[in-house]
Protein backbone atom coordinates (compact mmCIF):
# COMPACT_ATOMS: atom_id res chain seq x y z
CA UNK A 1 0.00 0.00 0.00
CA UNK A 2 1.29 3.42 -0.59
CA UNK A 3 0.52 6.75 1.04
CA UNK A 4 0.91 10.60 -0.12
CA UNK A 5 1.93 12.48 2.90
CA UNK A 6 0.95 16.28 2.06
CA UNK A 7 2.14 18.63 4.73
CA UNK A 8 1.12 22.35 4.52
CA UNK A 9 1.82 25.74 5.75
CA UNK A 10 -2.04 27.27 5.08
CA UNK A 11 -1.93 30.60 3.96
CA UNK A 12 -5.81 32.02 3.89
CA UNK A 13 -8.37 28.67 3.81
CA UNK A 14 -12.05 30.70 2.46
CA UNK A 15 -15.13 28.79 1.45
CA UNK A 16 -14.05 27.49 -2.10
CA UNK A 17 -11.67 25.55 0.44
CA UNK A 18 -13.88 23.46 1.99
CA UNK A 19 -15.58 22.48 -1.05
CA UNK A 20 -12.77 21.59 -2.72
CA UNK A 21 -11.40 19.98 -0.30
CA UNK A 22 -14.08 17.73 -0.07
CA UNK A 23 -14.95 17.19 -3.98
CA UNK A 24 -10.94 15.97 -4.27
CA UNK A 25 -11.67 13.80 -1.79
CA UNK A 26 -14.58 12.12 -3.44
CA UNK A 27 -12.99 11.89 -6.68
CA UNK A 28 -9.99 10.15 -4.82
CA UNK A 29 -12.45 7.51 -3.43
CA UNK A 30 -15.00 7.28 -6.30
CA UNK A 31 -12.61 7.01 -9.55
CA UNK A 32 -8.96 6.61 -8.65
CA UNK A 33 -8.85 3.93 -5.75
CA UNK A 34 -8.06 5.92 -2.82
CA UNK A 35 -8.43 3.27 0.73
CA UNK A 36 -8.18 6.35 3.19
CA UNK A 37 -7.99 9.51 3.89
CA UNK A 38 -6.85 11.66 7.21
CA UNK A 39 -6.78 15.18 7.35
CA UNK A 40 -5.54 17.10 10.64
CA UNK A 41 -5.09 20.56 11.08
CA UNK A 42 -3.47 23.04 14.08
CA UNK A 43 -3.54 26.47 13.70
CA UNK A 44 -1.65 27.04 10.55
CA UNK A 45 -0.05 23.46 10.06
CA UNK A 46 -1.96 20.57 7.85
CA UNK A 47 -0.98 17.58 7.47
CA UNK A 48 -3.20 15.23 4.98
CA UNK A 49 -2.69 11.35 4.60
CA UNK A 50 -3.89 9.32 1.51
CA UNK A 51 -3.67 5.46 1.37
CA UNK A 52 -3.69 4.07 -2.73
CA UNK A 53 -3.25 0.55 -3.84
CA UNK A 54 -0.55 1.56 -6.27
CA UNK A 55 1.80 4.48 -7.57
CA UNK A 56 -0.40 4.40 -10.94
CA UNK A 57 -3.60 5.35 -9.19
CA UNK A 58 -1.76 8.27 -7.34
CA UNK A 59 -0.21 9.72 -10.70
CA UNK A 60 -3.73 9.65 -12.26
CA UNK A 61 -5.21 11.40 -9.34
CA UNK A 62 -2.71 13.79 -9.49
CA UNK A 63 -3.40 14.60 -13.13
CA UNK A 64 -7.29 14.54 -13.00
CA UNK A 65 -8.26 18.38 -14.66
CA UNK A 66 -9.94 18.94 -11.67
CA UNK A 67 -7.24 18.08 -9.41
CA UNK A 68 -4.56 20.51 -11.35
CA UNK A 69 -7.23 23.02 -11.03
CA UNK A 70 -7.03 22.63 -7.20
CA UNK A 71 -3.78 22.47 -7.10
CA UNK A 72 -3.29 25.94 -9.06
CA UNK A 73 -5.57 27.20 -6.46
CA UNK A 74 -4.00 25.62 -3.66
CA UNK A 75 -0.37 27.30 -4.50
CA UNK A 76 -2.02 30.84 -5.53
CA UNK A 77 -4.20 30.96 -2.29
CA UNK A 78 -4.87 28.86 0.54
CA UNK A 79 -1.00 27.62 1.34
CA UNK A 80 2.46 29.49 2.09
CA UNK A 81 3.74 26.11 1.47
CA UNK A 82 3.17 22.79 1.19
CA UNK A 83 5.59 19.21 0.55
CA UNK A 84 4.14 16.19 -0.89
CA UNK A 85 5.71 12.89 -0.41
CA UNK A 86 5.29 9.18 -1.80
CA UNK A 87 5.87 6.31 0.29
CA UNK A 88 5.33 2.59 0.60
CA UNK A 89 4.14 0.95 3.47
CA UNK A 90 6.41 -1.61 4.53
CA UNK A 91 5.01 -2.28 8.24
CA UNK A 92 2.48 -1.33 10.33
CA UNK A 93 0.45 -2.26 13.62
CA UNK A 94 -2.65 -0.75 15.47
CA UNK A 95 -3.55 -0.68 19.11
CA UNK A 96 -6.93 -0.81 21.03
CA UNK A 97 -6.56 0.38 24.42
CA UNK A 98 -9.15 -1.66 26.56
CA UNK A 99 -11.40 0.29 28.54
CA UNK B 1 14.36 7.73 3.79
CA UNK B 2 11.70 6.30 6.08
CA UNK B 3 9.05 7.54 7.77
CA UNK B 4 7.01 6.39 11.09
CA UNK B 5 3.68 7.76 10.47
CA UNK B 6 1.64 7.95 13.80
CA UNK B 7 -1.92 8.01 13.96
CA UNK B 8 -3.23 8.54 17.21
CA UNK B 9 -7.45 8.79 19.17
CA UNK B 10 -6.62 10.51 22.30
CA UNK B 11 -8.14 9.46 25.30
CA UNK B 12 -6.75 11.95 27.86
CA UNK B 13 -3.62 14.43 27.73
CA UNK B 14 -1.98 15.28 31.05
CA UNK B 15 0.95 17.17 31.88
CA UNK B 16 3.57 14.21 31.99
CA UNK B 17 2.17 13.94 28.56
CA UNK B 18 4.05 17.08 27.19
CA UNK B 19 7.16 15.97 29.16
CA UNK B 20 7.34 12.69 27.86
CA UNK B 21 6.98 13.65 24.44
CA UNK B 22 9.41 16.49 24.38
CA UNK B 23 12.02 14.11 26.30
CA UNK B 24 11.24 11.03 23.37
CA UNK B 25 12.25 13.82 20.91
CA UNK B 26 14.65 14.88 21.93
CA UNK B 27 15.76 11.24 22.32
CA UNK B 28 15.15 10.21 18.65
CA UNK B 29 17.32 12.93 17.36
CA UNK B 30 20.45 12.90 19.88
CA UNK B 31 20.84 9.60 19.80
CA UNK B 32 18.75 7.35 16.95
CA UNK B 33 19.39 10.13 13.91
CA UNK B 34 15.52 11.17 13.33
CA UNK B 35 15.46 13.66 11.17
CA UNK B 36 12.76 15.69 11.59
CA UNK B 37 9.48 15.55 13.24
CA UNK B 38 5.93 16.91 12.85
CA UNK B 39 3.19 16.59 15.25
CA UNK B 40 -0.72 18.02 14.20
CA UNK B 41 -3.50 17.62 16.56
CA UNK B 42 -6.81 18.77 16.01
CA UNK B 43 -9.59 17.98 18.47
CA UNK B 44 -8.94 14.03 19.40
CA UNK B 45 -6.50 13.49 16.26
CA UNK B 46 -3.32 13.31 16.11
CA UNK B 47 -0.82 12.40 13.32
CA UNK B 48 2.60 12.20 14.29
CA UNK B 49 5.28 12.08 11.33
CA UNK B 50 8.87 11.38 12.36
CA UNK B 51 11.70 11.25 9.47
CA UNK B 52 14.80 8.43 10.00
CA UNK B 53 17.90 7.47 7.76
CA UNK B 54 16.80 3.96 8.13
CA UNK B 55 14.58 0.70 9.75
CA UNK B 56 17.50 0.29 12.07
CA UNK B 57 17.82 3.19 13.54
CA UNK B 58 13.70 2.68 14.31
CA UNK B 59 13.26 -0.36 15.22
CA UNK B 60 16.15 0.80 17.79
CA UNK B 61 14.40 3.90 18.68
CA UNK B 62 11.30 1.69 19.22
CA UNK B 63 13.17 -0.67 21.67
CA UNK B 64 14.85 2.74 24.20
CA UNK B 65 13.75 1.81 27.33
CA UNK B 66 12.40 4.93 28.02
CA UNK B 67 10.61 4.90 24.86
CA UNK B 68 9.04 1.37 25.59
CA UNK B 69 7.61 2.72 29.15
CA UNK B 70 6.16 5.83 27.14
CA UNK B 71 4.56 3.33 24.82
CA UNK B 72 2.72 1.50 27.82
CA UNK B 73 1.68 4.78 29.49
CA UNK B 74 0.24 5.84 26.00
CA UNK B 75 -1.53 2.25 25.66
CA UNK B 76 -2.77 2.97 29.57
CA UNK B 77 -3.87 6.59 29.48
CA UNK B 78 -3.21 8.86 26.50
CA UNK B 79 -4.65 7.15 23.60
CA UNK B 80 -7.38 5.84 23.48
CA UNK B 81 -6.38 3.47 19.90
CA UNK B 82 -3.08 4.39 17.61
CA UNK B 83 -1.90 3.03 14.12
CA UNK B 84 2.08 2.96 13.79
CA UNK B 85 3.07 2.34 10.16
CA UNK B 86 6.39 2.42 8.63
CA UNK B 87 7.08 3.36 4.86
CA UNK B 88 9.99 4.51 2.32
CA UNK B 89 9.79 7.67 1.04
CA UNK B 90 10.21 7.05 -2.97
CA UNK B 91 9.30 10.49 -4.44
CA UNK B 92 8.74 14.13 -2.67
CA UNK B 93 8.52 17.30 -4.15
CA UNK B 94 8.44 21.01 -2.28
CA UNK B 95 6.02 24.04 -3.48
CA UNK B 96 6.88 27.51 -1.79
CA UNK B 97 4.42 30.28 -3.27
CA UNK B 98 4.89 33.55 -4.11
CA UNK B 99 4.09 36.44 -1.55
Amino acid sequence: MYIVIFRARIRRLDPEYSTTAQRMRELAFSQYGCIEFHSVTEGLNEISLSYWPNEENIRAWKSHPEHILAQRTGRDRWYESYSVQIAEISREYQVNTAG
